[in-house]
């Protein structure tokens, strides 16, 4: 992809989020790959999910090795290729990368949020993110598209503004969280809240972070991430030291991974931010005030959809997949669902595993512009 | 049962662990219920696990309402019949209830032992319980019996003692741990000694507690004991105050559940019991000493065994269980396997489904004493 610069876009009027809570005013940091047609036919939303960002492709000038999330899929003849299709990538509101978040400044108190900023949910993310798309002259998306809690994003779009969107790719998702998904997202919230350092959100102006309670957080969510499998194939019972230490120090090689992976994770993202978005995935959920009815929730779609399922996902299994597959079934919406015998887990919609990725150029190939 | 007296059996002699520290002399809690036989052919061992103790059955006069963990199983007339058998509950090297361990005193400093407690395995514990029996005169049991880390000390038992044991019982069990298993254990331990209570594990004298820690390390152990349909059936995505708070309050059931259990237990729980019983799991894998050959390592028993596991654990899923079952029968040793379709998850063992308590009773019923 090259050298890329990120933007950002700022918004006066008010916003009312789903919440009841009302944003006076918000920016959105995005980047733009490929060029938009004359037709305006050819734009493409990438949704993030939890810690990623507007940063999808490419890398920034002064920062070669800091490459985008889904660098491995979009860029010039990628499968998502920026030489045919325009692509947005945004970071969402809530988030710790540019746009409108808890580290910003409240205009109210000339201080930052903190713990007062609102609870945002998917439906508040698409809203802004359309009002971004009215900004840069898209009408139409050729298609939206996400992993896990990105696919989200794209499902509801396809809903909220079905005339907007004519592909939905919903990856490695699920219409609305088990207990069991609720009950991890639980865990990390409390590991944080709990952390001394927390303050009930207003950590910023004490010059202290929830670390301690961010990196357990994180590595609870690495471990949803992978299979049972693909862990042991990782690291198996390798110990570090070649016998086991009797101590507490790092035995096993995964708890090395786990630690490194908890330390990164809190040296840089914001704990407000992860609160946020982990309710924004345990709310999401269409078919609530359809009675449960997934099939009446979607029957507001009119887009194409792309729906892939990876079955090492214990996260968000194939299963979950299914019951949008059969929702949309159910209203004859066009449809092709993949289910992937991928070993990575969930993290597996952003590995370039080639069947994967063939799928995803073939689709792609397939959308007028 | 009915009214039970825990009773305390001390050890002068030095007990040499397997880290390579000795422990100098030690005190063990354990309760028992029916009688000895003349023959001493009746007597029969329950091993705990994480948190449980010695108290296994019956009540004690001053806590009418305290019933031991695995009062539906064990008491007169019930499949492990006190009126037929002795049983014999024991708290663990290194537990905090009343065995000696990290809130013991340290006869080398005359204060608690604290961080300085040595890491105790599954090993230590099987031949700690072996001098118990010397002490009440079981020369060898009719059977050694445990579920998950309790299962662990039954197979170690038929390894290590295997003159000494009729039938081993080993119910929702591994012969290991796999990564996913240690990581969940270290994201808890990570909690633990991460929190500023921890102080090294040197907190009694401090008039402090891990106990944020402690609550973290309960609520992430909570997950993986049950199942996400037990979860889903159990709490579904109900919302305890109707409709979503939008705030960080309790929102699903489930987090009230998950916060009640962890608020609970790291009110009686100790943490640097925790630490070393998580070790304990970790490290437990007979196999390794023969180049991770399982039925080379189950060579040495000479115990009939009985193995259960539920199909809705997926913390010790049957596959793990299978593996026993597998290198037993290349043993060609005396061999019962259950696999039962229970709902429960990993704490199916400890429920009364009437088919697990069928198949115990009849196993039972078919020792001789």
């Amino acid at each position: 992809m090259g050298v890329v610069t990120p933007q950002k876009a700022a918004f006066d009027a008010p916003l009312r989020l789903r919440s009841g809570a009302t944003l006076p005013g918000f920016e959105l940091a995005y980047e733009t790959y490929g060029t938009l047609n004359a037709t305006r036919s050819n734009a493409v939303l990438v949704c993030h999910a939890l810690n990623a960002s507007h940063h999808v492709a490419g890398a920034y000038a002064d920062q070669p090795d800091e490459v985008g999330w889904w660098d491995n899929l979009v860029g010039p003849g990628k499968p998502l290729d920026t030489e045919r299709f325009f692509v947005i990538g945004v970071n969402n509101l809530g988030g710790c990368h540019g746009s409108t978040g808890p580290m910003s400044i409240n205009p109210a108190t000339g201080r930052p949020w903190g713990g007062d900023f609102p609870v945002v949910t998917v439906e508040d993310w698409v809203d802004s993110q359309a009002l971004l798309a009215d900004r840069l002259g898209v009408e139409c998306f050729a298609a939206v598209m996400g992993g896990s809690l990105g696919a989200m994003q794209a499902l509801h779009w396809a809903l909220a503004y079905p005339t907007r969107i004519r592909h939905a790719l919903v990856i490695a998702s699920t219409p609305r969280l088990s207990a069991q998904n609720i009950a991890f997202n639980e865990v990390a919230r409390q590991a944080i809240t709990t952390d001394p350092d927390f303050h009930g959100g207003h950590y910023y102006d004490r010059g202290v972070v929830p670390m301690r309670g961010l990196r357990i957080a994180r590595m609870i969510g690495h471990i949803t991430y992978l299979s049972d499998e693909a862990m042991m194939t990782k690291f198996g019972r390798l110990l570090r030291r070649g016998v086991p230490g009797f101590d507490f120090d790092i035995d096993f090689e995964v708890e090395s991974y786990l630690r490194y992976q908890g330390d990164k994770f809190s040296s840089y993202f914001d704990a407000n931010t992860y609160l946020r978005i982990t309710k924004a995935l345990d709310y999401f959920d269409p078919a609530a005030e359809f009675g449960g009815d997934l099939s009446a929730a979607l029957a507001r779609a009119q887009a194409a959809f792309l729906v892939v399922s990876f079955k090492s996902d214990w996260r968000f299994a194939p299963a979950r997949s299914r019951e949008i597959v059969r929702a949309l079934l159910d209203n004859r919406r066009i449809l092709s669902y993949v289910e992937l015998d991928a070993p990575g887990g969930h993290d597996a919609f952003l590995m370039d595993d080639p069947r994967y990725h063939g799928a995803l150029r073939a689709y792609f190939d397939n959308i007028e512009r």
